[in-house]
């Protein structure tokens, strides 16, 4: 059998969870808590599935929580969206950002992505018969080249791929950012997709620039998130897209195809403990802000370097300190292997990926004794 | 915005339900149970949230549920497939047969469909950018034309679509008609996505004759079932394929972009359950079997024709006697609106109806009350 993805592996997150697995390294690769959801939304889901609300979800999703996503937005966004119209829950953020793409991306289309990206883009785009463009965001930052994109955009691109706060260096785009973005694509037919599923893990009081508060990019928007990623439960697999009208309909007609629904009873449960618990967002900076500081307290007596990351629950820090002559899958290996913490190198985010590039990610999606102990290995080498 | 799928509007199934919900009739249309599943297998999804099962599921899915899957098929159909390398869990059979036919399918390709046909598989090969070549089945037993057949596979043929027990006839293939599919595709690059969703809902002590059972045809076959239609939990999105190793390992490589896995609490739950209640496979061909025939008993005092079905939770019907002045879509508008029963009408299954069709499709997986309600209903008009 000849492969319609000849050059893809298995995934890294698996491939290095295996080998925490393996090896009994701590965990701080692939992106999930080690701590558990909340009580009342778990109970939530035992009550639901109890109650039998366990047949076929709306294709669209349960209207009681696409509600409670419009309420949110309305609140966090100032945006007011049609919970029938503009709100399409989906099994996972993972697959909306693949329906999007496949909704969006024709043979020979072009897709912008910045890398370092998340894996699952180049993939969705080269399934839909799409071309992948990468261009690099600037280091140290993970900022926008605004001159490398100006020049990349052409008559054939048709999707720009957003991530803010961004995956893996946290890197968050900024307000300035949206228009200049808006001013590259106007006019053009060029569409965004926008991955915030980090949308609350945002430090130091900084703001999200949400391509929901921009009027002008919403409205050849598809933005993605995850309540996977925002309560805790990765296992649930449960995200949503918001996208106006005429765009929503046509990530539908993909989604009921690729999967029809979500899960009945997590769709009750999440739209329950959004109306119980609305505090539970506004608490999240503060939650991760506490862990990250924490890390990167204790990180600070490592060889690593590091800028605190501003947004999402990685952080990225530099070893040409302590291994320079190992390249980031090596040195991934090697932490893994020799000191018992699993990482993710940061080059399998990028299509080519820098010479120089000297970086692994730690999830600090953890409890403190896990990030205590992990540092303590960290701090030792 | 140019659409990907324009002639793809609203699911029928969406739309039924949704005319019934509004009507107030009978929703005898989309497939579900108005029951619910085990109270054993919900206590233990309760206890699996509360248990702290909530993070990602690896990729291919919980090893001790492939490994369930892998015992039952090796005590059903007497083939031994290695849980690690040819059972992947999927979110629901629909996302299965998207990724299968995503892995297979390239530009060009023809993918060999039997109409009346569910209606995901034709989307799924446009979006690979496949061509399906749309074979009716034979009326009114709904069998493979095998002359038609004969005749449509050519150099481009790169897949075949089987669905048995067939959606919506309840039609099964016999175990002599897949040594003639094999004749018929041995030796060419052709490949066999079998649809057995309702693998274990046959009647009258009629075998299911899983292409499972059959060694030349697996080890080119992709075959998909769904955890939902088995448990009564159709909401809980959660399916399988077992494929040959090679042919699993393209499968999820799709399938790790597309939604990477499954949802977690759910296969713990499924895992439990399969291990301890073996005998609730055992015993559903006669649970869904009482259903049929009390349905059709009833439904014979009214004028729709019929054949009992002999497998699926589906019965067709015929109703010229009632209204031939109507097409079926037409006719299952009225039956809503007008006599309070929601039914599918099953021209949407085909890429161009017969003109003469006049079936509409029952869903008998009810209650018995219900089922007495809507026959009732029926066998006034
Ligand atoms: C779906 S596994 C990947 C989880 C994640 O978002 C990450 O680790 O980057
Ligand atoms: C995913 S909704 C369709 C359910 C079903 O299998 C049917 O009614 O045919």
């Amino acid at each position: 059998i000849q492969s319609k993805l000849p050059s893809v592996g298995t995934t890294i997150f698996t491939t290095m969870s295996q080998l925490a697995a393996q090896t009994g390294a701590i965990n701080l690769s692939q992106g999930f808590p080690d701590f558990d959801g909340p009580e009342a939304l778990r109970e939530a889901v035992a009550r639901h599935v109890m109650a039998g609300h366990n047949q076929y979800a709306p294709m669209t999703g349960l209207p009681a929580l696409r509600e409670q996503v419009a309420a949110k937005v309305a609140a966090l966004y100032g945006r007011v969206v049609s919970a029938e119209h503009e709100v399409t829950i989906t099994p996972g953020a993972t697959e909306a950002l693949f329906c999007a793409i496949q909704a969006l991306v024709r043979t020979g289309d072009e897709v912008i992505v910045f890398d370092p990206s998340y894996d699952s883009y180049a993939p969705a785009v080269e399934l839909a018969g799409g071309r992948c463009i990468h261009l690099q965001l600037k280091r140290p930052d993970f900022s926008i080249d605004w001159q490398a994109l100006a020049e990349a955009i052409g008559p054939r691109t048709r999707l720009i791929v957003l991530n803010t706060p961004h995956n893996p260096s946290g890197a968050l785009i900024a307000r300035a950012d949206l228009d200049q973005l808006a001013g590259l694509i106007r006019g053009r037919d060029i569409y965004l997709l926008s991955d915030e599923v980090y949308e609350h893990l945002v430090f130091d009081g900084r703001e999200h620039a949400s391509v929901l508060r921009h009027e002008e990019l919403y409205q050849r928007a598809l933005v993605v998130s995850s309540f996977g990623k925002t309560y805790h439960v990765t296992g649930w697999k449960t995200g949503y897209v918001i996208a106006p009208p005429a765009l929503s309909a046509e990530l539908r007609k993909v989604h009921q195809y690729v999967s029809f629904c979500g899960v009945t009873p997590l769709q009750w449960a999440l739209a329950d403990f959004m109306a119980a618990y609305p505090q539970h967002i506004a608490e999240l900076p503060d939650f991760y802000q506490a862990k990250r500081d924490l890390f990167c307290d204790l990180l600070a007596a490592s060889r690593f370097t590091f800028t605190r990351s501003p947004g999402t629950y990685f952080q990225v820090a530099d070893y040409s300190a302590i291994r320079p002559d190992l390249n980031d899958v090596q040195m991934a290996e090697w932490l893994a292997r020799e000191h018992g913490v699993a990482t993710i190198p940061v080059s399998v985010f990028y299509q080519e990926a820098p010479a120089d590039l000297r970086l692994v990610r730690f999830c600090f999606a953890k409890r403190e004794e896990t990030l205590r102990q992990a540092a303590q290995r960290l701090c030792a080498i």
